[in-house]
Formats: structure tokens, C-alpha cells, sequence
């Protein structure tokens, strides 16, 4: 083939781009759901039916919003659920209480409390206070060490649904390049674990090259990494802080970002992620929306934290 | 001043520039043996001698000699030590009773079992059951679990000795990029924590832009982000990884690598870092010697672990 061929077909192949593959987070929690309602099944016929319970405090519209998502994502699996609705002026001991009540209460698989709390509330000693084995949300110092000693742990919700959108697209890690933009404790600080650690540990990480940014990062650095990423987790809580123009050709983009936008135009609020996502479907090579991409995946990661959970429980 | 002017001064400046400036370890070690040697004595008036139990297993000579340069540096500090030696043939079951009973002697502040263990060992097993407050070696689930959230904890020697080395010679963090190699769960994982986390928070981070590198980065893209670092931390245990050419001009390199080579001619051990030191001091701003650099620092930071410790423990 000579030279001008090749070059006929190289501008072919450009013009023919497709857009970028857009990954369903709905579908593949749907794949999830199945796996979870299988292992739900085989535990209620041992008479071991997963039980969540979520405990709910004051009265703030998106946690309520989650929480439902939880209970009827639980319904729909088979497993049963209870939520427990506290005032906000509850005070920290009498949460502790709680807590340990449902730590005791062997019909319980999972228990989380609901984040964020009202301020007179310390969160690190109500995750602390969750037994570590119930801990659906993967927030106890115990399973926040074991993760990042690559061992078999209760993975935060969010950072297992990167994980899993990662692994059932097969976006190839090993090697390459990833940057996780956003540093928070619960999503971004988990998400650099999973991906950098060794493929051969307990629990196998990526072997990613991991680059950890953050708002210290300074935009054009962030655009110079942005560009030698094969991965981007956009995890910063900035609507449209990703754009086309920083990212390299064909890259995997997933959006961890939740914001609440008002439209101008009418109004209501809805929901944006950290990315552009219009401009960079046109550039990327796999994309997570949102809506419907990390989020439905995180409660589908809940739910199997729960299964999980039942699982190992002592059956006396 | 005119153009021509200004090039004659920059090509000046460009000829005059000094090689890095070399970072004595044991400079710096010295400043935190006083400080500590300072504290040790206000214990000792109090009636509370910090003390440092090492337990020793089977017969390693680099473990051996880790082992004396802390019991000396105890001694010269005022404080007491003591090294309990076990043969390479001791059960888990023994080691884990020895810790045990030096857990609840209130005589012991800090306790540290010597790694590696002989293979039939559970490392981790052994390290869980240090009690945290007395883990001085910062291993404990529990201490790796606060330092990834930020928390107060005993933060493990040679990446506090890392910390220490880049607080005290002024190296800056907050927004520029770092490139740490070797994702070792002792050394490099820590050290990236330390660098990327928050600045205002109860244990203060970097506020860095970090990388995650390691033996999975491809080489060409290891080169790519060294000629981005403003500082590079070199813990991946390979001789001559970090050579002058990939380097930015007047970066912070710091060698954490231990190597043992062979000279060629007197067929002696010697021992090197995983920096090409000579050609890079030429090159980067600062740089730390091996030997002489991370390592005298990082027992000095197991001095001041003790002392905390001894600080912290309950007086009934």
C-alpha cells in the first residue's frame, strides 16, 4: 500500500470518528442488581435475608432523595430495609446509642448513617461508631486502612462504582495514565487507591499511574496532566471544569460530580457533573453522563456491600 | 537596562549557578534529636522516662544494624530502650502473646517489631497487634487509616522523615507537582498522603499536586512527569532510576532508595539511593544524599513517635 493510500485511509478513519462510547451507569447497576439479587436469593433460602438499615437525620432534600433510592433499590433485590428518621437536634450520644444498638441486632447486614450531618455532629465519630463488618458505606478508619493496604474491605460506594464502570467497560489501567481531579476523603482519596495499587494484592488494584489534583492544582497544570490522561475521574464538584479542549484524544472521562444548577431560563434546578459533557462526547473515547452514569452505580455498590456484608455474618 | 544587557546577565547567571543544595539528613536529625532530647527531659522530671522496646527476629544484618542505630539514638536522648531477641524460628502465636504483655506494661511507650519477619509470619497480623498508641512504627491499621483522613496519628518514619526533610529546608508544596516513585504501602503510599492532603487540616498536608508512580509507570512516561516535578521522591528501590536529564532544572529530589551494590573493583557492599547523585546535583535545587540523607531522619522520627507517644500515654 502506498503512502497516499495511507494517508486516504487515515483521514478516512478521522472523518469517521464516532463519538464516544456513552456508559450506561443504569445498565450496568442493572448487571449489578442481577448478581445482588442472585446472592440475595441464595441467602434468604439459607433464612439469611440481607437487611439494611439507613438512619436519616434532620431534614435535607437530597439525602432524603438517596435514601429512597437505597430502600427501593434494596425492595427491588429482595432484601429488606428500614429507615430510621431522627430530628436534627438529635445529639451525638444519643446517635451512638443507636448505633450500637444496630451494631448488636444480628438481623441487621448493612447499616449507614446518612452524610452530611448537622454540624454539632462529629462524622468521623459516627462512622467510627459503625461496626466495621455492618459498614455498608465503606467509612470506618478500619476499612478506610484496609484500603489502602489493598485488603479486603468494604470500598466507599462511589469509588467501587468508578471501579466496577472502569472494569465492566474494560477500559484498560494497568500502565496508563489516570488523573483523579478532587482530593475528598469519601470519593476522590479512595478512587487514587483503588487505581494505583498492585493488580496482584488482595484486593487487586488498578497499576495505574495515579495523579492526584485538587483545588491547589493550578489550571494550567491541570490542563498539562489533563492531557497525558488515558483516564479522567472528575471528582471536584465544579460544574464544567473538564473540557474538550484539555483532554487527550479517546480518553476515558468518568463524572463524579453532583451540582445543582438553577436553568436561567426556567428556574429549576438540575443536575450537571464536574465535565462538558456535549463537547467532550465529541472528543473522548468512553464517557459516564450525569445523570445516570457513577450515581445509579454507587447504589447499586451499596446494595452489594449489603449482600456482602450478610454474607460474612456470623451464623451462630 | 537594555536587552543586550539582560542577556549578558542571564547568560552570567546561567554560568554561575551553583550545583543543589546538598541536604544533610543528619543536620536536620540532629535539630529533631534536640527538640526531642528537649522533651525527654521534662518526662524524665515527671517521672515518666519515654521507653522504645524493639523486637528483633532471627539474624538479618540490615536489621540488625537498624535496630543499634535506634537503640543508640534512644540512649543518646535520654531515653531508655530495650531489644528483645527472638530466633527466625518463633511461632506467630509466641510473638503475638510477647506483644501482648509489652502492650499493657506501662513501663513500654513505644513498641516496634523490626521488619521483614521470616516468611512464615502474617506481617500484617503482627503490625495489628502493636497497640496503635505505642505503634511507633506507624504500621497499625489504625494509624494508616488516620493518616489517609488526615487525622493525628503516629505517621510512619521515613515518610515523616520525607515531611520533615522538605518542611525544614523550606522546599514548597502548595500547588506544585510531585512525583513520587515506588507505591510501597510503608514508604511511597504514605508520602503521597502526606503531600496531596489539605494543609488546615488536624494533621496538615502538602496541599501537592501528587503522581503515583511505580514499577507499572512505562519509562517514557516516568521521564515525562520527572520534567514536570517540582519535586520528585525516589522510593522505588532501583539504582540510578532518577538520572540528570529527565529533571526539571532546580528541582527538590528526594532519595529515600536503599540499595546494597557491589563495588566491581574492591568487591565491597556500598550503599546507593535510586538517585544518580552526582549528575543530578549538578542539576535539581535540592537534593538528599544516600547515606546521610532520609535515613538518619527516619530514626530520629522514630525518637519523636516514642516521645509522643510516651507524651500521650494514660498516667493514671
Amino acid at each position: 500500500m502506498c503512502l497516499s493510500q495511507c494517508i486516504v485511509i487515515c483521514v478516512l478513519c478521522l472523518s469517521y470518528r464516532h463519538a464516544a462510547t456513552v456508559v450506561s451507569g443504569r445498565e450496568l447497576a442493572r448487571q449489578i442488581h442481577k448478581e445482588v439479587q442472585s446472592d440475595t436469593a441464595k441467602l434468604v433460602a439459607q433464612g439469611n435475608r440481607p437487611h439494611l438499615s439507613v438512619i436519616l437525620v434532620g431534614d435535607d432534600h437530597a439525602s432524603h432523595t438517596y435514601m429512597r433510592n437505597k430502600a427501593r433499590a434494596a425492595s427491588l433485590l429482595g432484601m429488606s430495609s428500614s429507615t430510621i428518621f431522627r430530628p436534627s437536634s438529635v445529639s451525638q450520644e444519643e446517635m451512638l446509642e443507636l448505633i450500637d444498638k444496630f451494631n448488636r441486632d444480628r438481623s441487621i447486614s448493612g447499616l449507614l448513617v446518612q452524610l452530611p450531618l448537622p454540624e454539632h455532629f462529629s462524622e468521623r465519630a459516627i462512622c467510627n461508631a459503625v461496626a466495621p463488618e455492618k459498614d455498608v458505606d465503606g467509612f470506618h478508619i478500619v476499612n478506610i486502612g484496609k484500603l489502602c493496604l489493598d485488603q479486603r474491605c468494604m470500598v466507599p460506594a462511589t469509588a467501587a462504582a468508578v471501579w466496577e464502570i472502569i472494569r465492566r467497560t474494560g477500559i484498560e489501567t494497568v500502565g496508563k495514565n489516570v488523573l483523579v481531579v478532587g482530593h475528598s476523603k469519601n470519593v476522590g482519596m479512595p478512587i487514587a487507591m483503588l487505581l494505583h495499587s498492585d493488580r496482584n494484592h488482595e484486593r487487586p488494584g488498578g497499576d495505574a499511574t495515579v495523579v492526584m489534583a485538587h483545588r491547589c492544582t493550578p489550571l494550567p497544570r491541570l490542563k498539562e496532566l489533563a492531557s497525558l490522561a488515558d483516564i479522567v475521574i472528575a471528582a471536584a464538584g465544579v460544574p464544567h471544569l473538564i473540557t474538550a479542549d484539555i483532554l487527550k484524544e479517546g480518553a476515558a472521562v468518568i463524572d463524579v460530580g453532583i451540582n445543582r444548577l438553577q436553568d436561567p431560563v426556567t428556574g429549576k434546578l438540575r443536575l450537571v457533573g464536574d465535565v462538558d459533557f456535549e463537547a467532550v462526547k465529541e472528543k473522548a473515547g468512553f464517557i459516564s453522563p450525569v445523570p445516570g452514569g457513577v450515581g445509579p452505580m454507587a447504589v447499586a455498590m451499596v446494595m452489594k456491600n449489603t449482600v456482602t456484608a450478610a454474607k460474612n455474618a456470623p451464623t451462630y
